[in-house]
C-alpha cells in the first residue's frame, strides 16, 4: 500500500468521512455549502501544491538557511515561490469566513488540507500556520479598522504574521516579560501604543517573502509609578506591522523593529527564527520619534487571555505538525523496510535469498509502533479540530469542555510520540537512515522542535493538571470517560477487538483510579510534581481510545475498504493494547509509592 | 558540584576506587605494578590531554567534515594534532603487554582514561578505539611478523586500525558478503591472498592523520568451484594495510583499496565514514596485479569467530562512548538549569525573584533520569571491563559467563538510555538546546549513531536472547541473580535503600519467571520476536541493581565522601526504583498477553 502521494488518500478519507463524519459538518449553517465534492477537490488541491511546491525544496532549505544583512532576513528563494502558489490556491483564507474573504470550511477540513503542507515541508508550512492563527486572532478580538488592515491581507496571504511573547530572559515564565507599551494617541486603525524590549524566538520574525509581517505582541503598559505590573496579569497584546500602514499617519514608513539576530537550529530551518528588538530608535524612528508602534487589541490587561486563542490554536497545529512528520517518517520507513533486503527468517537456510527487513519480527514492531503514533496523532489532532468546529460553530458545550481538556495532549502526546516515531526511522533504516542522504534524519531534527515550541510539554503538563483536572474536579475527565466507555461497549461485540477493549477497559480504571485520588489530595499524591507522567499515560489512554474507535470504524466499513487497510487498523489497535496500554501502571506508580521524591530532592546534589 | 572538569574526579575515583575497587586488580600478577598513584596519574593526563587537545575543536569538527580528493580523506588538521598528543602520551598502549611495548595496564583503567576522551570528543576518540581494537586482535590471533608489522606501529599510534566488516548490500547480515579471497602465495608477513569487493560504513576508512593503516577486512575464500560458501561459515579474516609493509615484497606501495565515497552523517562527523573498494585494480596495482593484499588472520573460516573479539570489544566502548556523551550532556544541563531563571515555586507571588530551573521539580526528574541513565551507564560499562580484566588475567570462569551476558547489556542499555539522556539535555536546554550554539544538540546527533553501529539494538537483542539466556538455558542469568540477590541482601539493612532493595527485589523477580517462561517455552512467549522487550526490561534490571549497589556503596564511605555525593548516589538510586524499575512489567507484558502478535501481522498491511 506504498505510494508516492504525500498523504495516502485513503487515509485522509477514512479519518474523515469514514472515522469523524466530517462531511456531516455541513448540517451547521456556517457550513452548509460543505459537500464531499469540495472536500475531496481541496485534498486534490493540497497534494498538487504541497507536492509541486513544498517537498522540492525541503533539503534545500536545510542546508541553505536564512541569513541576516542590514536590511533584513533573506530566506531561500523557493520559500516564497511556494508560498506565493499556497496563497494563489486561495488556501490562507480556508477557515475563514466568506464576510473576510475566506472559504468558510471547518476548521477540521482545513487541517486536513494543512496536513500535507506539514508533511512535504514543515519549515515552510510554519508561515502560513502563524499567519492564519494571527489572523484569526485579529478577527476574532481586533477592531475592524485592524481586520481591514492587517488580517485581510494575511488571509490574502499578501501579508504575513507572527506571535512575539518570549524574551531572552522570560521562556516559559511570561509573567516575567519587560517588554513596555506606553499611549501615543489613537489613530485610524485605533488605540496605539510605542513598544521596547527583546523578542526571542520569533519565527517568520523578519522574510523577504511577504509585502509586510503583522506582529502579536505581548507587552506590558507601565503603571502611574512608570512600574510594569509582577505577573501576568499586567500583559496586554499589540498588532505591531513591520511596515506601518495606518491610513494618513506614518503609512508606508518602516516600523521601529529590528532583528537582532537568527536562531541557527538543529532543524526547522527554513523557518527564520529571529530575536526581535522593538523600540531601540537607531535605525527606524517612526514619526521621527523611537519606539515601535503598535495598535492595542482588546482591552488593557487582556493579553494573554487573548492570546491564549492563539496558543491553542498553535498548539493543536504543532501537534499535527508533529503528527505529519510522524506520518512521513513512517511512510519512508514502510517503503524502505519493504525494499531493502537482510537476513532471512529464523531456521531458514543462508543459501536462500534474503527478505525484506519488514517481514523480521522485530522490524514490524517498529513499523507498528511509529504507525500507532504517527496515525494515531493525526486522529488525535483532527479529533480535537472537529471539537473546536463543534464548538465554536455549533456552540456545543461538551465539545468545549473536551477540547479543553484534550488540547494539551494532542499537543504532547503527537509531540513526544511523533518524535519517537520519527526516531524509529532512523533506527529501521540502520546506517543509512543516520546519513543525511535520506530524509528521515531530518525529519527527525525537524521534528524535535515539537516538545519544545507553544509550551514545553513540562508546562503542558502543568496546564493539563492544573488547569484541566484539578481545577474542574475531573468533570471533563469524567465526560471524557464516558466516550471512552461507549467505544468500549461497542468493541465487545468485535470478534476480533474485544480483548483490546478489555485491556483499554483496563487502563480506563487504572487512570481513573489515578485521577480521583490525585483531585481528592493532590499533595498527597504529589499530582503537580508527576504532572508529565499524569500527561503521559493519559496520553496513552486517549490514543487507545482512539485506536480502539479507528479500528472499529474500519471493521464497520469492510464491505467498502482494502482489506489490507481495515487488517491494518485492526493489528495497530491490537499492537496498542498489548506493547503500549501496559505501560500505564509503571508510569502512574510513582505517584503512589514515592509521591514525594521529587521535592524531596536537593538540587544541589547534582 | 558542577565542576569545569570533563569529568568530576570525585565520579571516577568512586566508581573505580569505592565501588569496583580496581585497584586490587593490582593483585594478579600481570597487573602487579598497579597501584593508586600510577592510577591518579592516568587520569591526571587523560583529563589534561582530552581538554587540551581533544575538546577544542568539537564544533568545528562537526561543521568541517571529512573531505574526499583524488590523494585520500582529508580531515580536520586539529584531529590529527590531537592524536599526536595522544601518542606521544603514551595512551595508545595502555592496556598492552610490555612485551608490545604497552603500559600493561587493566582494561578497566584504559577504559576510565578513554572516558575522558570519548566525553571530550567522540568522533576523534574513534580512531584510537577503532585502532586499540584492531591490535589487540592482532597481537592475540596473529603472527609475530604481522605484529611486528602492523600492532606494535598501532600501539605506538603511528598506524590506525579499522575494522571492515558491512558492504553496502549486507549491513547485519555478515552471512551475505561477497568480497572474495584469492590465495596469492606467502610472504614474510604470512599467507598472502588477494581481495576484492566493497566495504561500506567504514569508520577511519581513510584519513590523513597516520603513516598507514591497517584494515581488517571480512571476506571469503572461494572454493574449488569458484564459488563463495554461503553463511558465516565461510568467513574469513585479513590484515590489509593501506601502504604495502612486507620486508621485500611490494614495500611502501598503495595497496588496492580505493574510498569511494564519503557518508555524510548526522553527527560522529569528525571520523571519516567511508564507503572502500578493494581490488579495483584501476588506481593502484601492488607488484603490478589487481587485488587488495591482506594477510590471513586465524584459519580460512574463522574470520568472524576471531572478529568477534573485535566487536565485543568495540560493543564494550560504544557503550562507554554512549555512557559519556550521556554524562557530558548531564553535566551540562546541571550547569544550565542551575544557572537559568524561570519561574517561581508554586503558591509564591509574582513579584519575587525567579529561581534556577534545577529547583521545579519537573527538572529535577528530568536531572535524576539523566544522572540514573549517565552515572548507571558509565558504571555498566567500567563493570564489565572488571569482568574482562578478571576473565582474561585471572582466568575467572564466572568472570566471563557475565562478561558474555552483560556485553549486549552494555552496548544496548548504555545507547539507548544515553541518547535518551542526550535528549532531555536539549529539553531542559529549552529552545537553546534546540540550537547549535549549545554543545547539548551536537552531543544528541552523535550520541544517535550509537544504538546503529557494532549491532543494532535489535540485532544485540537477538544475541541476547538466542545465544546468551536460551543457549546456555539461563545458567549465566542465574549466576547473575545471585550477585543481585546479594546486593538486595546487603540494601536490606540500608535504612534509606530498605524500600530501594524491595522494589529491585519485585522486578527481579518479575525478570527470573519470565527468563524461566521463555527458556521452557520460546516459540508460546515469542520470545525472538519480542527479543528487544526482553533485552530492554533486562537491562533496566541490571541498571537497577547497579544503581542500589553505588549507593550502598556510596552510603558505606559516607565518612570519607561529600555529603551531597553521597546523597546524590541514593537519591538516583531511590529515582530508579520509584521511576524506572515499574517500567518492566509493561514491557515483559505482550509476551504473555500477545506473544505471537509479531509473527501473525502482515507486512503487507502497512
Amino acid at each position: 500500500m506504498t505510494s508516492a502521494s504525500l498523504i495516502r488518500r485513503a487515509d485522509m478519507d477514512f479519518l474523515l468521512l469514514d472515522w469523524l463524519g466530517a462531511d456531516r459538518l455541513a448540517e451547521i449553517p456556517r457550513f452548509s455549502d460543505l459537500s464531499r465534492e469540495t472536500l475531496a477537490a481541496l485534498l486534490d488541491l493540497s497534494e498538487t501544491v504541497a507536492s509541486r511546491h513544498f517537498l522540492p525544496h525541503y533539503k534545500t532549505a536545510d542546508v541553505q538557511e536564512p541569513s541576516l544583512d542590514e536590511s533584513g532576513v533573506h530566506i531561500l528563494p523557493e520559500i516564497g515561490v511556494a508560498l506565493s502558489a499556497y496563497a494563489e490556491a486561495g488556501l490562507f483564507g480556508q477557515s475563514f469566513s466568506y464576510e473576510h474573504g475566506g472559504m468558510q470550511l471547518p476548521l477540521t477540513v482545513a487541517a486536513a488540507s494543512f496536513a500535507h503542507f506539514l508533511t512535504a515541508n514543515i519549515a515552510t508550512a510554519a508561515y502560513p500556520m502563524l499567519t492564519v492563527a494571527n489572523a484569526r486572532l485579529l478577527t476574532t478580538f481586533g477592531g475592524e479598522a485592524l481586520v481591514d488592515a492587517l488580517a485581510r491581507p494575511e488571509i490574502e496571504g499578501r501579508y504575513f504574521g507572527t506571535m512575539c511573547l518570549s524574551e531572552p530572559q522570560a521562556g516559559s515564565s511570561l509573567a516575567d516579560i519587560t517588554t513596555r507599551a506606553v499611549a501615543d494617541g489613537e489613530d485610524g486603525l485605533g488605540r496605539r501604543y510605542r513598544l521596547s524590549g527583546n523578542k526571542m524566538w520569533i519565527s517568520g520574525g523578519d522574510q523577504d517573502a511577504s509585502e509586510n509581517i503583522c506582529h502579536l505582541v505581548l507587552a506590558k503598559i507601565p503603571g502611574p509609578d512608570g512600574k510594569l505590573i509582577p505577573g501576568t496579569a499586567g500583559i496586554s497584546l499589540f498588532a505591531v506591522p513591520k511596515t506601518l500602514v495606518a491610513p494618513g499617519v506614518f503609512a508606508g514608513e518602516r516600523n521601529d523593529v529590528v532583528v537582532a539576530g537568527l536562531n541557527h537550529k538543529m532543524g526547522y530551518r527554513g523557518t527564520a527564527n529571529c530575536l526581535l528588538n522593538f523600540g531601540e530608535g537607531q535605525r527606524h524612528r517612526p514619526g521621527g520619534a523611537a519606539g515601535a508602534v503598535g495598535y492595542l487589541v482588546g482591552e488593557p490587561g487582556q493579553g494573554l487571555a487573548i492570546m491564549f486563542m492563539m496558543m491553542n490554536e498553535a498548539r493543536l497545529q504543532v501537534g499535527l505538525g508533529a503528527a505529519m512528520l510522524a506520518y512521513r517518517s513512517h511512510r519512508l520507513s514502510v517503503a524502505y523496510a519493504g525494499e531493502r533486503a537482510q537476513g532471512r527468517p529464523r531456521g531458514v537456510m543462508p543459501d536462500t535469498r534474503p527478505i525484506p527487513i519488514a517481514r523480521h519480527p522485530d522490524v514490524k514492531r517498529m513499523l507498528l509502533a511509529q504507525k500507532s503514533y504517527a496515525e494515531g496523532a493525526v486522529a488525535l489532532v483532527l479529533y480535537c479540530f472537529h471539537l473546536a468546529d463543534l464548538a465554536e460553530a455549533a456552540e456545543d458545550a461538551e465539545a468545549r469542555q473536551l477540547l479543553d481538556l484534550l488540547t494539551p495532549v494532542a499537543k504532547t502526546w503527537s509531540s513526544e510520540w511523533g518524535l519517537v516515531a520519527s526516531d524509529i526511522a532512523i533506527q529501521i533504516h540502520g546506517g543509512y537512515g543516520y546519513t543525511r542522504d535520506f530524509d528521515v534524519e531530518q525529519l527527525y531534527r525537524d521534528n524535535r522542535l515539537n516538545p519544545i515550541h507553544e509550551g514545553t510539554t513540562g508546562i503542558q503538563a502543568i496546564d493539563f493538571i492544573g488547569r484541566k483536572l484539578i481545577r474542574d474536579k475531573g468533570e471533563a475527565f469524567t465526560l471524557l470517560l464516558s466516550r471512552i466507555d461507549a467505544t468500549i461497549a461497542r468493541g465487545a461485540a468485535s470478534a476480533a477487538l474485544a480483548e483490546t477493549g478489555r485491556v483499554l477497559n483496563m487502563a480506563r480504571a487504572a487512570m481513573a483510579d489515578m485521577v480521583r485520588e490525585l483531585i481528592a489530595d493532590p499533595a498527597g499524591t504529589g499530582a503537580m510534581d508527576n504532572a508529565t507522567a499524569v500527561l503521559t499515560a493519559f496520553g496513552h489512554l486517549v490514543a487507545g481510545w482512539l485506536w480502539l474507535d479507528q479500528a472499529l470504524a474500519a471493521e464497520a466499513a469492510r464491505d467498502r475498504l482494502p482489506t489490507e487497510f481495515v487488517d491494518g487498523k485492526v493489528a495497530t489497535a491490537r499492537y496498542f493494547a498489548a506493547y503500549e496500554l501496559p505501560k500505564i501502571p509503571g508510569w502512574l506508580s510513582p505517584l503512589r509509592a514515592a509521591p514525594l521524591l521529587l521535592s524531596e530532592v536537593n538540587a544541589e546534589l547534582f
